[in-house]
């Protein structure tokens, strides 16, 4: 079976991540995915929230959201409404959870790098790309933080790397990487977080029509260790590029 | 290893049902895993949200809340702080999802159905036990329907049962219905959602501290599918009782 | 004439008033006035609100809340509309005032006892119940801290107890502890909060369809003090079994 | 005992009434209790909220609230915190239903009045200042609505007359129409509503220090019935001048 | 061409200044242009808000808000909406930043004061009325601190007056102070605040019909610096009286 | 005098107007002035807002945002602390303006265009480079509607060009389209909206530090008109290139 754009099951769409995109941020990725983009800087500022203030421990929180012409229709400003979404807040926690999972706290130090992964045009996928690209923006703010002796020296904060992919079974056949018109039409839809060692971070699968047997959730499970395996190799090389001087 | 209450690794909490809780709703279940005790209220109504009209299709949707005091210590009032939590979101979402699995919506007709899920006292799991007793709440309501010949006959709205439990490691070890002192411990924590028939509606595990491999994954999902076999039996039995008369 | 549920004028309903209901809370206590149950706990908390530091005096207040399918029919949360109505603030504050008015802010010292009401199931008069219950959760609130040896000994912080009971008149007669039922069709409403001395802590009568006058007013006082009177003597039978052990 | 402004304890503050305030309200007045001054105007509109679209009867409505620097201390704003107040909720309320209490809704028909009380200036009684001079206002709406032919003739929208006074307890002497000073050491604290022929609408009492007794409540009760016939036969000499011609 | 009520082009609607009209604030002006009534009351309290402590500056801002019915027909309140509007927040940033422009800081030592301008009727130009009478409200309050050596003496905090007025073209002819007829006709509509001695503070103009050219903003402009010496001069005589004492 | 970035007084930033930015949106455009970038996009739905319909009139509406880390420190969502701020309210307000002043609303017929402007990066200017960019964004997407036949043809929606820039006097020095760092230090600044004859839709002056004489402000408005003219011409070049296919 041949894909929409003409990919193979197991094939993600091309991804590309750019760094040193804004002037202001410590560290700023614009990553796409196909015709998913989404803006992911990362704010590094000393200090931490109240409740965490004397434990030497740093953090790391995300939040995400999309433009309201980001979409096919727009859609209305959360601001405008007053509230946000459920589906923002779920995502913006997924993003959070899945960076803390490769920082070493005490190494951070007192210090909050805050991830904020804006959706400019979404084509299937948003929370993937934001997490993918995030992390190397997380990356380059720990890098700007180190050179400006903002956190101590002889500990890596960063314990390891972390990308994201979505799967899913649509007309009965498990494929990687979904865009929207793939993603509307699938019966399970998954989002897998790994770490660049290949183990899981999040595994979040959901029957969107019937209800999936360990057989499909294995297949599915494969396909999204190999593609978090690529982003992670897209993500080396990204970083090997020499860093951007912000 | 025993556990902290003596149950082996793969054993449930004590798990109550209690259906026609309250004189009001078309269905209501008090349903307890061990101290967390969720009362589930379903509303039954004629017709459907505005941009489902003239489908012929129902829909169902679930509400999840924590009372205060349900916890060891208080917790503002979401009411009072004037806007709901990412937590509260994502639970109330998953629930309806779950239930939404087993729902002919056809079969349904233009009537929608709210599932209430308020935790009463927490110990862990309450989006399990909310989600496992509201399917029993969803059952009633339809019969209910059925009895008022508010629904089409020929025709079952529900296409089968949907319960749901928590699995996590423990200093290495896969436990089965985790209590909110072991889902403090755990390293891994996965909620399983999964039909009488054994297959699964949602599956979403997290890294807590360290990330999981497939070994780890594969054995949680073992306990899950079990626990989820066990809860499927309980809810027969609740429901093989005579129907309370609302 | 005899009443809906055969009750005479001036009898309550069945009253239950069972204590230690929480697992978590420092007095808890789920009080039925017949099919109207309100669980109420109180949560004891060393410090005071900001304006009150330093003042050696304590702090009591409640909130009130119906659970969304308490009712006939399904209202939504406050919490999801994103603010608290007005029936729902007034009803708190009354509450709040009502259990102030017996306790010794000094003898409590600097801790604040929040008490949380939640109609479970609503059947008229929830505020009343909620009064009457929420004193005793206090009463037990207070025990434990005097256990605990944070409040000092040698002066006691309850002067007194407090109940609560609705009036009005239907059809021209005038009624104790009114049902739904009756509240609706009830020409004059009134809800009257007594101390165990059988004085007076709120009177709050309002006209629902005619004005009343001073002659029907001094009726409903009558029968107001008389139903508080045997709801003290339930309190203290209450609390006279073995303090439940949280 | 000679009172802070040297009245008698039955004696009301001076009172005006000032008709024909506004250029643009259908009924308006600055109503003064001494030092405490109410703009109170009348919204007439045809046409009903949706929930009495249909009933041939119309509707009457309040809103109350207090200009930040009405009282000696600059309040925030309610619009600026962004929710209203459960003190504002509740006296909204009750001048609500203190007006509703002399409406016939079907000689009202299908139309809207709505009455807005702000405070100009507060020394306490804001909510009786607002009652006594709404009544004005929404009878100058009602005559306006006579005239423009925007209500049937033949049956009278008002039924009678409605004003209210506040009453207290200082010192162990009750005393009318509290002033700031006086209502911050009142030991008991009512606000009463009357009709013109001396009926009840409301009756409000609370405990601020001391529980009271019945024969406290008695003396309380005859004060406020005395001042309310005062204060409606000043409404009748207001009303008798010239209508406003708006 | 002869106005609406008979002015000329060139021609102020009657303004009245009524200092000392609110016996609880530091400073408090009814000020009228026409029918157009604002209330302004100036609150003074020591201390500046959190980010400008230790300045050893003052800090000087203003809420503007409208009566509900104010207008011709009735507006709902923006704390009933729960959000305030864009021209709201508009106004009331203008109003702020016109007195800020005669304040020296240093001088005003860490205190600070909140304007409030409220318009109880409004017939056009309210934002303009709303920052004369501000000013006035503003130096009697800066008096008053004098008086009570809240600031310190030898400098004094006003470094000059500042007055406002709306100037429009209306059916080609450029008119000084709109009432709200005329704005509602007008091509081009301008607010400008000026100093005492003639220079600008603001110039806001905008086409509502038509885009206008230079020579039409130079009519405006030479119009609108007239109108602003015209109120310089009454703001100067009703500060000449004796000082209201508060 | 020499500028920070080495700019003469009287010349703009380099301005770039890249068309076809989004895949979704009828119109859109990526301005940038120098180091400020904004994403304009224009979503064209047939319909209008209530108030409109039936009129045969269309609207144009804008909403103008900021990414949290577009500045050189991270401000808060408005969307998470639910609620927008004065100066987005203005500027989005100024922006809607701005554009509908070169609508024909009878020629656009029933149809609403939403004009989103999000700065993706801020270096001072962000509300005319929107206002500049989102008249292109406007002209697209009105081409795309004809093409779609939406609206009638015969008559031009668009009645003429819009553009806008900032001015300012800085250490005395009137300077055309100032950097944020000129901004800052600014005496007075300006934003003047010109249609593309060079007649004037909106001209805000403010002083900053001291208030700016007659003089000055002729000075502010020649550079204003100058730069305008300027960006007309880049609108126009941008426009001439071949329509972007969406």
């Amino acid at each position: 079976m041949s894909r929409i754009d003409g990919r193979t099951p197991e094939q993600l769409r091309p991804v590309t991540i750019e760094r040193g995109w804004s002037k202001h941020a410590e560290g700023s990725v614009l990553v796409s995915f196909g015709d998913t983009k989404v803006l992911c800087t990362a704010s590094f500022t000393e200090g931490v929230p109240r409740w965490r203030k004397g434990s030497g421990e740093g953090w790391v929180t995300a939040e995400y959201s999309m433009l309201p012409r980001s979409t096919n229709t727009r859609g209305d400003r959360e601001s405008v409404r007053g509230r946000i979404g459920g589906r923002t807040h779920e995502i913006s926690r997924l993003i959070g959870r899945s960076l803390r999972a490769v920082i070493d706290y005490k190494a951070l130090g007192e210090n909050t790098v805050v991830l904020d992964c804006d959706v400019l045009q979404a084509d299937g996928g948003t929370r993937t790309a934001a997490i993918t690209g995030a992390y190397v923006a997380l990356a380059d703010a720990v890098t700007w933080a180190q050179r400006k002796k903002l956190v101590r020296t002889g500990r890596q904060p960063l314990t390891g790397t972390v990308a994201a992919v979505s799967v899913g079974i649509v007309d009965g056949t498990p494929l990687l990487d979904l865009c929207y018109e793939e993603d509307v039409r699938a019966e399970t839809d998954m989002n897998v977080v790994c770490t660049g060692d290949g183990r899981f971070v999040e595994v979040q699968g959901t029957a969107e029509a019937e209800p999936f047997d360990r057989k499909e959730l294995n297949a599915l499970l494969d396909l999204a260790t190999g593609g978090c395996a690529d982003l992670a190799a897209l993500q080396r090389t990204a970083l090997d590029d020499t860093a951007p001087t912000t």
